[in-house]
């Protein structure tokens, strides 16, 4: 499985970053990136070691490959949903190409 | 769902760094670490705009709630299995505690 994980750093306003998030963002994007297979959203909430997450929430996304994933990346409808996260991603977000280890 | 994300930095020693991990860390974490539910290990392959991504490998565990995950995580199996990354995770590891969204 190929995977786009999504690490968003702390937004200047978590509630202005929620509402754009659930209410506009993920319903069109899971309407309109192509061929997803699968999608994990979570919050972080913190650390083993009790220090201040450097991440607020993580995003995964799953294709069934390589080949897949970056025809959905790399098409019209992947760009603009890609090109969303500027809209409200105001601490940034780290963008991460994933390839799943074959079980052992 | 209640996670820990690992996110490994690129390690001085990839070769070194996957020998250990493959026959040593993960078969003793998987043996040791209690009330794991699923696991899931990538290598990361690159980012969508071609910049070199800042960590090397993402790996993800799943607890049935936040009081599992933080009785695993306080455990003394669980803190020796913590601590063994820093036998093999020589460009640093980021640890985060997630909670998964619910379906909305």
């Amino acid at each position: 499985m190929a995977t786009l994980t999504i690490l968003y750093g702390h937004p200047e306003d978590p509630a202005a970053f929620e509402d754009y998030y659930a209410n506009r963002h993920l319903p069109w994007a899971s309407e309109t990136m192509p061929s997803v297979q699968a999608a994990q959203l979570r919050r972080v909430l913190g650390t083993p070691g009790g220090e201040t997450p450097p991440y607020y929430r993580i995003a995964e996304m799953t294709w069934a490959d390589q080949d897949v994933l970056q025809a959905a990346l790399a098409s019209e409808e992947g760009k603009a949903v890609l090109a969303d996260t500027s809209n409200f991603a105001t601490g940034g977000a780290v963008l991460l190409i994933g390839q799943e280890d074959q079980p052992s």
